[in-house]
């Protein structure tokens, strides 16, 4: 046993220790705050999106909405602006472009009606926040931001969800401001292109629905080929810290009151302070993987990189039928865009592409080393 | 290079050893299925159940109460039936059982209303279902069930959850069915014991409310000392076969629209091949942490027994200041119940304890090597 003066004088060693190391942690922060450079990533859905589909004034379109969606979010991080900051500013972006499916653009559900989800994680804080099946929000992913920041809740839905973003002072629209043409041809051509069945009491329509008819389908194949589509975005700031936000209108032709994988944390968004993922695709796949959890978990606790747990995430999603994408961002800022449908809208930002967009759409474009197409 | 007639004979040892491994395995799985024991947990909700706080008469009910839903489950287990059919019925006891906070005897929201929901997995089909914000399901589990087996979505809501229960021919009871004295005291007792405020357009009651109140309290203490409580079941089966599942009334004051941790798969329920989760508590805390994923990958990607993983996730969610706790079972049926409240309803049923439930409540209770009390 050690006497009292030598425990004495081992605590003041032990202390003056812990002071050293904690200077040199700050001078290792404020270096780090000066030198680390900032990724922003987004993606805008994965699916059946093939060049032969789309028109070249189409895909300029979409590439430019891409780009000008990083250009919010990525001015942010550039003047030493928050994650959690940059990822609102492009999935907002995004949820005002009518080309995509979130916020004005949303696809309908099979009733006729825009019911619109978002989430967002600040890895940082570890504090997320999620909102679903709204009709009234204009940008969901703000409604989500501040459920995780001035609400006990994590999850809110429906009425409930649109009275507190009205008491939060939030834009409120009257559902038509979701209406876009496209989307309800493709609302309208789900009906067409299948099979009626009679829907026995469902009450909310009696037109036979594409979900009903896809029931009997075990591959759930019209489902699949029907648009899909989710926003989002994973950014690292200046400070190193991470954050990750997704929002969309679904799946066309859903039934009313489904929840995608989208709000779900754990499924459509993680961040920590070591990675940050959102995921899009065939929803219900990806609730039942936990994609954005198991990405975030492989790479933490076996030590994986980004695009290695990406890959495995979207072979394993792959290989049960699913189809989809994430876009993650690791602790040193690397992004990786990895999918395993035809094409995902995509896009980054970084020193390395000389803080200029870099996009890409189709299976076989390839923007950046970790932008990945898994082919089984 | 070897030639043909080596290449030959090699496939044909190679076919014969095929076939030897084939014909063990067989014989292995066969025998598994007729010795594999099987195990049953259940839980009926953590928080801060104190002995000091329940008289004699109030804890032999809730022993029985969580003994019959362990002998509903178990007596299909023990006939050779699915570990899927033994969680719904026990989960199915519990919410017909009004003393927990699931189906009849579901805690009310901040507008007095009951707003339950549940979710349910099979881990060997790694199918998933589960049902929010419902009003008139008697058996949210069922519902759940119903979701997972015979619709493409995983998650529906409210008024679309519940056309479908009706289409399916579920029980559908009115509102008031699931209204309790103790219940309807306890929403009460939020009302007087916080600070009111006013909540601005909330829209939905002009009393103030306890998440109002308690929004103020960054420790939202106030809401942690509320009922909370969840129900949940965790089986295997003579197959070797898992499932989990979980049913709510959510947290009691909650605001109208809240989804906690209990419908969403990941967080409150979880089950692949070789474990089976499901979680009661804090929801928000389960949520951001993704609680039953978690545990699972520890165990996956780790190999960490489900102990210590139980016990990882608890002590985290502990220190992040978080209450609540899970029961899990792995692949060999060892059972597992760790909270890091001050109490939790437990119980669990195997060979071990004779196919006689076993019960516990508080802390310093310890029924079983895997009743793990976190105390931080």
């Amino acid at each position: 046993m050690p006497q009292t003066g030598e425990i004495s004088a081992a605590s003041r060693i032990a202390a003056l220790l812990v002071k050293v190391l904690c200077m040199f942690k700050r001078r290792g922060h404020s270096e780090k705050h000066k030198t680390l450079p900032v990724t922003l990533v987004v993606h805008a859905g994965a699916g059946n999106i093939l060049k032969q589909k789309m028109t070249y004034e189409e895909e300029e379109q979409l590439r430019a909405g891409i780009s000008q969606a990083i250009d919010c979010g990525y001015a942010i991080l550039r003047n030493d602006g928050l994650a959690i900051d940059a990822v609102e500013a492009s999935v907002r972006s995004l949820e005002n472009n009518p080309l995509f499916n979130a916020g004005k653009g949303a696809v309908f559900n099979r009733d006729g009606i825009n019911q619109l989800e978002a989430s967002i994680m600040d890895g940082n804080l570890g504090a997320a926040g999620a909102a679903t099946l709204l009709t009234t929000v204009k940008n969901p992913i703000t409604l989500a931001r501040k459920v995780m920041e001035s609400n006990f809740h994590v999850f809110l839905c429906g009425p409930g969800a649109e009275s507190y973003a009205k008491e939060q002072g939030l834009d409120i629209v009257d559902p038509s401001y979701f209406w876009t043409r496209h989307r309800w041809e493709q609302h309208e051509r789900g009906y067409i292109h299948n099979k009626p069945l009679t829907t026995g009491n469902s009450g909310s329509s009696s037109l036979t629905t594409v979900a009903s008819a896809t029931l009997a389908d075990s591959k759930h194949k019209g489902y699949l080929d029907l648009p899909m589509g989710t926003v989002g975005a994973v950014a690292i700031d200046a400070n190193g810290y991470m954050a990750a936000a997704t929002s969309t209108g679904g799946m066309s032709n859903k039934w009313d009151g489904r929840i995608g994988d989208s709000p779900v944390i754990g499924a459509g968004t993680f961040a920590n302070k070591s990675v940050a993922v959102s995921s899009t695709g065939a929803g219900e796949y990806f609730i039942r993987q936990g994609t954005a959890r198991y990405i975030a978990l492989r790479m933490q606790l076996l030590g994986e990189s980004s695009d290695q747990a990406c890959k495995a995430a979207m072979s394993e999603m792959k290989a049960s039928g699913g189809d989809g994408g994430v876009i993650c961002i690791s602790a040193d800022g690397y992004p990786s865009m990895v999918f395993c449908s035809a094409g995902m809208y995509r896009g980054y930002c970084s020193q390395s592409t000389k803080h200029i967009p870099v996009i890409g759409i189709f299976g076989d474009e390839k923007i950046a080393p970790g932008d990945i197409h898994i082919k089984l």
